[in-house]
């Protein structure tokens, strides 16, 4: 058969067991190919291509739901429920995206992008399913590293309780995305290492081989495979003391044995984790040897751009020679925001605490408390995780935690689930806090320099890149920096490199237009979002003045209206207007693309000023 | 002695250990007479009365630090570290805190109000003396209500990876504010229940007896015994699991066993947990036979206040009589959000996940995705815990949830770390969420009956009390109601009945005037603060008018600064005013006066319009 042909599992659900390994075979050549094209998460799906087919062997979507968490391993899982022939536009607008969407397929059964959600999931689905009186299967695909965060462990908690019948694939892999880190991460590998594994991976093979399919005779059985089985293998019990019966490890590529195990677990009426380990890139050996570096390949080289989280990096590492007190945190994520470097230099002043943003935002607020200089390294939509420590814990106590925010703004491929366009908004709101963009590396090196001695707590945010570097005044509290100063009544306030390439652009195609009368525009950096350099407002706050202000955040309690409110309440006599991301979601997968849609365009801006005029 | 004159530590170390009997039943005597006048949580406090004078015995704060998760168990501490005159005052403006504050005293190692943090500081503490080569001992008590919280467990996970000396205090009283659900508390009931328990207490006790207090061999021997002990009482090991040695269950009101177990436990250099139980009200008959309700003591019948917790759940147990896909869902404070009612008829229907918001909120999107229709009962600021699960879960899939936050704007007693004065902004910026505010209880069921068919993420966020009734217009999706219309250029647009209060008071106080010339207002009720009534916004938006909002919000990213935007992007003609919290922590534990400190009165309300007139 030519497994291209397979648009649904109800075709795959048609094939003979045997067949199986060749459909594995062509996923992952299929996924290999696209993801070298379209960039994406290559590792991670080549980890579960034996896992998602077996998953669809046993149970029935979209009747039954399968919850990936995260949903970076969701490839395979994308092209057997119809989505091949979109596959080569992966993670691009037109084509299809790199995490589950329901409104991509009905057998997508929940959104995902960030950490540790589908265990809740499952239970929402499972908890209705049993009100509903409908039989259905509810099965949360979760990576070790997604254990790592604490949401996992309260559903955990009221899945162990509510003995209903979530099933738990924990896909263990011994590497979210870096390597993990924790006390979960050791128990697993206690598991998985036990010299007793392969033995008894054997006898309890034997022993499910004797288990019947169906009927309650199974679940009879399967108990007593599983205590002798854990007799062995297991020296402790995290997952039974917390209610949930657990089977395992099993070979996450060996399609057979899976599917005898799903089979089963799908019959088993409480909740039951299945372990299954498997290789991350398995199949590749590229991205097996390197999982970390290979986790998320971008698509094309882009140039000119340079990286902010170099920068980052970069510093801290320089500072921390100098500085005993500074520590770098991240929440598994070293390498993304730039610290890889210093957690090799100073793995003493090194912490990643995991998936776990809660846990690392008052961490920090507790190091800073005692003394010493944390920086956490932290993307920005992954910070939303830790919004109430940083109100609860830093800002109240206005602990000096230094947010090193990176992925801000709009980050392209990724798309709607990972878009960093809140966080001025989050930030903001949090008296005590001071929020300042760099518009180029020169600047974060600035800003960074300027926080090591700021005794409050300091978000700086930034997009993964800039194209341009410029020189910059000093940095001083709550000051901008005119960029461009004219003869003009028009002053564009930018947050960040891409707001200010907008606003310069805008006044080389007003230039260029070569006539007396073009728009001239003052351009300044608002390097401060928080607080706002109101000593400049007030002196710009003039009747027939136009201040526009530009922003990659959206509208709703970002830069603009915090602009906005400040004039107003000193009476505000120039026009405003405020250039930002509309309040919506946006799922726009190119970040050129999501300016222009938004309408934060230099043609825009011109217009605008235009119609303020 | 006269325990009276015990102001610090230090003098309770030089007691002999047969007095901290007496010590206790002062402290005790006390509390109970504070909590009678001022209010405030009495059974948590009675029942860790011994474990807090064996901690302050054994412990040297404030070099050590004993840092309270909650902190509504700290009242002990708070006497025996100097403030026990100011104690008459306890949770008043000019008294002490209801929880810990590093600025009222030193022996306050950190901020709290918040369940679930006290491990991330705990760490955060111990990481920073290992860093700075100082011997100092952490030490976090916890219930174990808030081990449900999923933020402890990534603190546990990185403090059994960190092998640092940070000791666990497990304060198991089987209830938190309302029973206990879950996995983790069926897990220690196990522990305690044991019928091992009460003779290994006993063996184990003499083994701790021959272990000499100092020294290496202290660990050692604390190892054997350790292991001697669990063989027998301890049927599952989580904490174990997790690299924490476990230590318990001890008797948590005989002061004896305390400083014996802290006193070796001290001197233990890795990761420890000791489990202690105790009586929540211990001591005080009424409080120990139903903890629940006196958890949080209310310090004077306010009179004429009416619930609006009441109205929520009485309205949810009509609606579910007739719809049986409603469920409800709360996070441990099923009698605070009025749901007690609601638990008792409908066991089936609704669901307390632990003190686990971000669980909560993921598990009713699930929910809601499914066809069931999840009612969220949860506390302003404890919703801040759910924010990511709110973008992510809720609002990117758009799924019907609603939430019914309690305790918004200014909530007196509790004080900076429980304020809801952030809600409006962290709400509103979310894309697809609707927020409403009801001014009475009459107007809460107009909202809770069309919300039932809302088919989008829905907030509606009120005060623990209201005070007026009124008759009100049906609610219609973005649309305001007027409330007095009057010919006036004047229009107040009112967020909840306290805005309202303060906009009707003010016209009575220029009607009251008599003169000519008073000041005459339109009063709106803005009961939909997302979206916004733009059409009655384009209406009143004309030359000479006066706009002014008034809320019970933080004055960044919430209703005010939302219609200011709004104006202004469509070319603002009249005049605007916001009356709103400052951008600042308020500690005010007065609501009444926290009003008058904001300047959210009738009297600046008429100078603002005289003002921008």
């Amino acid at each position: 058969m030519n497994y291209e042909d397979i648009k649904s599992p109800i075709e795959l659900k048609r094939l003979d067991i045997s067949e199986l390994r060749g459909v594995a075979d062509y996923l992952r050549s299929r996924i290999i190919s696209a993801v070298q094209v379209s960039g994406g998460h290559l590792s991670s799906n080549l980890g579960t291509v034996e896992l998602t087919v077996a998953l669809h062997y046993v149970f029935d979507c979209p009747h039954d739901k399968i919850i990936f968490d995260v949903g970076h391993q969701s490839y395979a899982h994308k092209i057997l429920t119809g989505r091949g022939d979109k596959f080569d536009k992966l993670r691009k607008n037109d084509g299809i995206s790199g995490f589950p969407k329901p409104d991509e397929s009905e057998y997508d059964a929940f959104c995902a992008g960030h950490a540790s959600t589908s265990l809740s999931v499952a239970l929402g689905f499972a908890e209705a399913a049993k009100a509903k009186g409908e039989d259905m299967r509810a099965v949360a695909v979760i990576g070790d590293g997604a254990l790592t965060g604490g949401m996992a462990y309260e559903a955990m908690n009221c899945i162990g309780s509510s003995r209903l019948p979530v099933m738990i694939v924990l896909n263990d892999n011994d590497m979210s995305i870096s390597r993990n880190v924790g006390a979960m991460s050791n128990y697993l590998t206690r598991l998985r290492v036990s010299k007793k594994y392969a033995r008894i991976k054997n006898e309890i093979k034997r022993a499910v081989e004797t288990i019947p399919l169906f009927g309650d005779g199974a679940l009879h059985l399967l108990d007593k495979g599983k205590k002798f089985f854990k007799r062995f293998v297991l020296s402790n019990k995290i997952f039974e003391s917390m209610g949930i019966s657990y089977y395992g490890p099993f070979d996450g590529h060996n399609i057979k044995e899976l599917v005898e195990v799903f089979s089963r677990a799908k019959h088993y009426d409480k909740p039951v984790l299945v372990h299954v380990v498997t290789d991350k890139g398995h199949g590749l050996s590229s991205a097996a040897g390197d999982p970390e570096h290979s986790h998320g390949i971008a698509a094309i080289d882009a140039g000119n751009e340079k990286s902010f989280s170099k920068i980052f990096g970069d510093f801290l590492s320089d500072a921390a020679k100098q500085d005993d007190s500074i520590m770098a945190v991240t929440a598994a994520m070293a390498i993304g925001t730039g610290l890889e470097g210093f957690s090799k230099t100073f793995p003493d002043k090194f912490r990643d605490v995991g998936i776990a943003e809660e846990h690392a935002v008052t961490y920090c607020a507790a190091l800073a408390a005692a003394g010493m200089k944390p920086y956490f390294g932290v993307y920005s939509t992954f910070l939303q995780r830790g919004f109430d420590q940083l109100v609860h814990d830093v800002g109240i106590g206005g602990y000096p935690v230094k947010l090193c925010i990176d992925r801000a703004g709009a980050i392209g491929s990724d798309g709607v689930t990972h878009q960093g366009l809140f966080d001025l908004s989050y930030l903001s709101l949090i008296p005590n806090m001071t929020v300042m963009c760099p518009t180029d590396g020169n600047e974060l090196k600035s800003m960074l320099e300027f926080s090591l001695d700021f005794d409050k707590p300091l978000a700086i945010r930034y997009p993964k890149t800039y194209d341009v570097e410029r020189e910059h005044e000093n940095v001083v509290f709550g000051k901008w920096e005119y960029i461009l100063s004219e003869k003009s009544d028009v002053y564009v306030l930018c947050v960040g490199g891409r707001a200010l390439n907008v606003a310069e652009r805008a006044a080389t195609i007003e230039k260029q237009r070569n006539e007396r009368k073009h728009v001239r525009f003052n351009i300044i950096n608002a390097r401060f979002v928080k607080p706002l350099d109101t000593e400049l407002l007030q002196s710009i706050n003039k009747s027939g003045n136009i201040i526009i202000t530009v922003e990659d955040n959206s509208v709703r309690g970002g830069f603009g209206e915090s602009v906005l409110s400040y004039l107003n309440g000193i009476g505000k006599k120039a026009s405003v207007g405020i250039m930002a991301f509309p309040d919506e979601f946006i799922d726009n997968r190119d970040v050129a693309d999501s300016f222009v849609q938004a309408g934060i365009t230099s043609e825009k801006l011109i217009e605008l000023v235009k119609k303020l005029d």
